[in-house]
């Protein structure tokens, strides 16, 4: 199997069908054929895309269509969102080189996901809060905002480069996929409310804070499941202090 | 002054309006505003390409035009074409990211050119004569041409992220403009075929191969003055030598 057909190129809400099409033609020069749409819009032009995708239609109509971003990636370990912006959690974002050989590695042996957001306005920050890291393409200080098959262009391209002259570490625990990386979230999300750590949009900044952390390195499926202990434990001490409180009031 | 400054983008003969547009936006996107292009055909969508430059209208708007590429390239050190096909006189071609170095070791003091041929038929061969290297972009085997723009963005982006950790070497002899190139090529060419070195399409595959191997380092304004004065010689050799041969007839 090539590791090439591991990567999965995600667009989310993507506007013109001309994009669509440039990017099919894009991950067919790299070598890449898993396409997916989130939520395509009934207003895609799809005869532009057609035309647009040159040698690549048979990308364009394997496409898998989604209704969120959630599902699109539910099957991948790594997930990367690509952002123009920098600031708030987009610190520890890397360029397409730098997470080329991170990617490739989870690659050799389940899906990982490129995310590409809207042509106009990007992904959103709950989608970013879906990837385990976050992509963002060197460019010129003032024009930082990159056409979206141009930007699927260069990712790919990263990917294809360093595919070539990537050889698979021997041995490792098995990569967390996207749904389990996500139940993880949930838990310890439910449990920061119920043992009252934090709430509302403190809650949501330190939310995206934990995922970074925990999605920094490889996150396998053992260490997803002690995070998982973890936050049961706490809410099962808090549900025990809730009982001892209710007894106390008896 | 920045060096990506004396970085030229040269299309020829592009077929359409919408890929000059999106050619302007990855051009700004890495820093870049020389465009030049290469006898603008009557049929090209002005509107179109307007449409997709995004935010670099100026790019577009500062174009050069020339009527050929010898003129578009006369004041470039380095000339860089880009070609998808491989072969005859294209094995020593460079990726965009061997090449980029060494073209900014040029781009330092003196204006370079990354060449870019027509979307249907690329550079034909008379074009990459004029070239002092060959770029080959990686793609997947079944698919290698790439949209124009795309293309353009990749070589692009691999200057800029070059030219980010780029350090000029201290001192050097200055190089050989693409003129100066082809008046050298001239004399070297009157002299082959005087002396009857060689002649048809012999001559041309070598000079193509003279050219490949004048240019595979850099050549300097003092190595090409050498060579051409060789060439003088020889031309000179030859005149005397019909002079004798007159001579002897008389």
């Amino acid at each position: 199997m090539n590791i090439l057909d591991n990567i999965r190129v995600v667009l989310v809400e993507p506007i013109f069908g001309g994009n669509i099409g440039s990017v099919c033609r894009a991950i067919n020069n790299n070598g890449i054929s898993d396409l997916a749409i989130v939520n395509p819009r009934p207003t895609i032009d799809w005869e532009d895309a057609r035309r647009l995708t040159c040698n690549a239609k048979a990308q364009l109509e394997a496409r898998k269509e989604f209704q969120t971003l959630e599902e699109a990636v539910a099957d991948c370990t790594v997930v990367a969102g690509t952002s123009a912006r920098t600031g708030f959690y987009r610190d520890t974002a890397y360029s397409p080189r730098e997470f080329a050989p991170i990617a490739l590695e989870s690659a050799a042996d389940r899906k990982i996901a490129l995310v590409f957001g809207r042509e106009d306005k990007g992904l959103f920050n709950e989608e970013l809060a879906l990837c385990t890291h976050i992509i963002q393409i060197p460019s010129s200080g003032l024009y930082t905002s990159l056409n979206l098959a141009q930007a699927v262009m260069v990712c790919c391209y990263e990917m294809f480069v360093a595919a070539d002259v990537f050889e698979p570490a021997e041995e490792k625990a098995e990569e967390a996929s996207s749904e389990l990386r996500e139940r993880m979230f949930a838990l310890w999300r439910e449990m920061m409310i119920k043992t009252e750590f934090t709430h509302g949009q403190k809650l949501d900044h330190m939310m995206m804070g934990l995922r970074r952390i925990f999605t920094r390195g490889k996150l396998t499926v053992p260490d997803a499941k002690i995070l998982m202990g973890l936050a049961k434990q706490s809410l099962w001490v808090k549900q025990q202090w809730d009982k001892a409180e209710r007894k106390n009031n008896d």
